[in-house]
């Protein structure tokens, strides 16, 4: 049968979601905790593999195998694991057994992204890690941002966000929502698209405070969208202040939370 | 001549304030990065000295010298030997050259503290190390811990939450305020007082989060504080979801901030 997870992480001490044979990444944490709990070696598959340093409110993943378990077992035992193996960064949040029609990346039609961002003289040592900095004496123009991010609302050849190194078959996605909101030094980024090339979201940023930093014009971001190359964009900004937020499904009712982003209590409706 | 400085940290890296021979603390992270800067060894005084674990959004501390520096420079200066030195977990908010009566800690006449807490059946993973958790499948009762919170208000003899090492003169001090909002499954105390015993915030929290998890009546904090015996109240609750948030002084103005805290931005009015 075909189990599919929620699953909440901090990026800050893996590199990455992808397994790797030399490095700690939140994949093998998961398919090990899993593997101690019913003792077989399962491959996971997921929603949206985070990069290094990226963090997941909830992800979505889904694994086969022939044991049975109630749905609520399946957290609690591999929680405990994941808790006796390491640091408590890594928690299952819901499971729920699905049809094997269900594949938590290909079933998907979207995927949402926050990213936090402080902005201030000194960088915000309490959550280092946790939020993106840009040191900056004044405020950011959130009208600017926004209409900026606008140009990016749509189906678009996405080539001027897109890493040299990644592997998706068309740099054609579909933005469907892009919403900045701030609260004194503190901005929140609320990203939405059908799927994300590689580093898209912290290109896009580096773009967006460029322009809130009036270092460029609103319709530059236009510009860089019609460049299609990547050398046209800003670098690409830091990533841990970035979280995957929530995974869309259709025709299948899964237990998603509500992101347990604390601040987004308020500035997320 | 004296400077007061305004420091941030997050304690989870830390084996509290107070320099120990053996172990990391922030005292001796502040004084190596001062030492580095002017070279000069010099002790920093501190207005609460906080625990394991517990973190700062605003801490005050002071230190003599006959270096002559303008007052962003020490912040400029200080910054770059703690980023030098390790992770980016202290940041000097500001610097300003005091009168030498001024003393961190002896002229404060009130501090304030955050207590963050999360509740569900899985712990907070993205926010390991940075908030409380208590693992509950309900909510807590704000009302009635609130109840409980305010027969704690006024001048009383604190014995019942104070720790067996505290050092402190005496378990008398005044509790200015204690404020409980809530928002889904986050949860924010905000307890003033003119000074703190060892242990007393966590151990408050530990007897408040027993009234709203329905396990004693509201009426149980007053038989505790009366109790005068540390043996009546709760155990100490978890350090890392501790804030230091405010030192309150009369008559001088120092260029205290905002705390840094993100949620609080709509939290706290």
């Amino acid at each position: 049968m075909r189990i599919a997870l929620g699953i909440e992480y901090n990026g800050a001490d893996f590199f990455g979601w992808q397994k790797q044979s030399d490095r700690p990444s939140v994949q093998e944490a998961v398919e090990q905790a899993l593997y101690k709990f019913i003792g077989q070696k399962i491959n996971v598959y997921v929603a949206g593999r985070t990069d290094t340093g990226v963090h997941a409110l909830e992800q979505v993943i889904h694994f086969d195998t022939d044991i049975v378990r109630e749905d609520f077992s399946w957290v609690r035992g591999m929680n405990t694991f994941l808790r006796k193996n390491q640091k408590k960064t890594i928690s299952i949040l819901w499971a729920k057994q699905v049809d094997e029609t269900f594949h938590a990346r290909f079933s998907a039609i979207a995927r949402t992204y926050y990213y936090i961002l402080y902005v201030g003289k000194t960088s915000p040592a309490c959550f280092d890690g946790q939020v993106g900095y840009y040191m900056h004496s004044g405020t950011l123009d959130v009208d600017a941002m926004q209409e900026g991010a606008n140009f990016l609302i749509g189906r678009h050849d996405f080539s001027s966000f897109r890493a040299s190194i990644c592997q998706a078959k068309t740099p054609i996605k579909t933005m469907y929502n892009i919403k900045i909101q701030s609260n004194d030094c503190w901005y929140l980024f609320e990203i939405k698209a059908n799927a994300f090339l590689h580093h898209m979201v912290r290109n896009i940023m580096g773009c967006l405070i460029t322009i809130g930093a009036n270092k460029k014009p609103v319709e530059w971001m236009n510009q860089v969208l019609l460049a299609k190359s990547r050398i046209s964009a800003a670098p690409t900004f830091m990533a841990c202040g970035l979280y995957l937020a929530n995974i869309d499904y259709q025709d299948i009712d899964l237990p998603q939370t509500k992101p347990k982003l604390p601040w987004c209590l308020n500035l997320i409706p």
